[in-house]
């Protein structure tokens, strides 16, 4: 949670004090703590507010409703990976570096992070248009970028790209989620194993072609 | 829904006889339709009977609790896929060969059967063991079948080969599900643009070391 708060997201509305952010910043984090205890659906506005230390009242100044607060760390968990992302290539001069930089950026994020997938995979439950938004504006932007870089690129597909690539990112995410990896884990898993099939690719060279 | 149960399933109890099997089949599909329009939260056993018009004592006789349908239906969702995964394969002789079936298959299942995404992902959200046990019971038989075609591929990680191409596989279904895609935009998609990455990698050769 950082203090700017984000801007236009549907029934949210971030108050203009430093006072006001901390307190709808307590209500959001102690939300995504209840809701991923338990689920999005058992945890009602009056149970946030309890935990928070807060009146029902103030809840309602920053979300029009329930479903406003979790569209709500959706988008800061879109914001706070986009932040990640864009810090971990800050210093990379080529596509090869931003994605080996991304992907160890990502898988990290998910270890420090184990609720990212509850709270943007458990949006299909909850509202599925969030999802299909977050994953398709995700898409967008990553297609892109690649298609920035598209001088480096085998493929000019670069949407079919993205879904390859931010599949690749999740699921060594989940990994990293479900086995604690450490840092120099997750090293040896992009450095030894992804990159090299990024780059030369995952199955031997057909006999007679080998370099 | 097949006509087989699923034996060994935690809280679920197949019965023995045809109409039996029947009633047990309806009173799940009826449970997924409720979960996924609304949520796993939102829906009461008793909500399920009556749209499935079976006695709520009958739900008991084969569930023991709604969590238990629940598993049923990750239970039936990856017995589904890996049949559709075994059955796509089933004449491919190189893995390189049972990729590109895998995927195109699992691409097809998702445009399909939009819920899986649903009912797998949103397990999180149910109960998160059952989710981490689909994930990592899949890569476990998903790194023993690359092992055993190990020659044919770059590297002998295949934990993290399983991972990668899981996240590839999940996130082009999730991409076909999203644009409802035919099987010929699937095919161009694969063939054109994921199995020659797959084979020669996404990058350009770096330079003086082209085929």
């Amino acid at each position: 949670m950082i203090n700017n708060p984000i801007q236009n997201i549907k029934g949210v509305h971030p108050p203009k004090t430093s006072v006001g952010l901390t307190k709808m910043h307590a209500l959001a984090e102690v939300a995504e703590r209840l809701f991923t205890q338990t689920s999005f659906f058992e945890v009602s506005v009056s149970d946030i507010c309890k935990a928070a230390h807060t009146a029902v009242g103030t809840f309602y100044i920053y979300f029009e409703t329930k479903t406003d607060i979790y569209r709500y760390l959706v988008a800061d968990y879109q914001r706070r990976i986009k932040r990640s992302l864009s810090q971990s290539i800050a210093g990379c001069t080529t596509r090869h570096e931003r994605e080996r930089a991304g992907i160890k950026s990502f898988v990290r994020f998910s270890v420090n992070n184990p609720n990212v997938y509850h709270i943007v995979w458990g949006s299909l439950a909850v509202e599925k248009q969030l999802f299909v938004d977050y994953y398709m504006s995700f898409a967008d932007s990553y297609a892109r970028a690649l298609r920035t870089d598209g001088e480096e690129l085998t493929s000019e597909d670069v949407m079919s790209l993205a879904y390859m690539l931010m599949g690749i990112a999740s699921f060594l995410g989940l990994r990293g989620m479900f086995e604690n990896m450490t840092d120099e884990q997750i090293d040896t898993m992009v450095d030894g194993t992804i990159m090299p099939i990024l780059q030369n690719g995952l199955f031997q060279p057909p006999a007679g072609l080998s370099l």
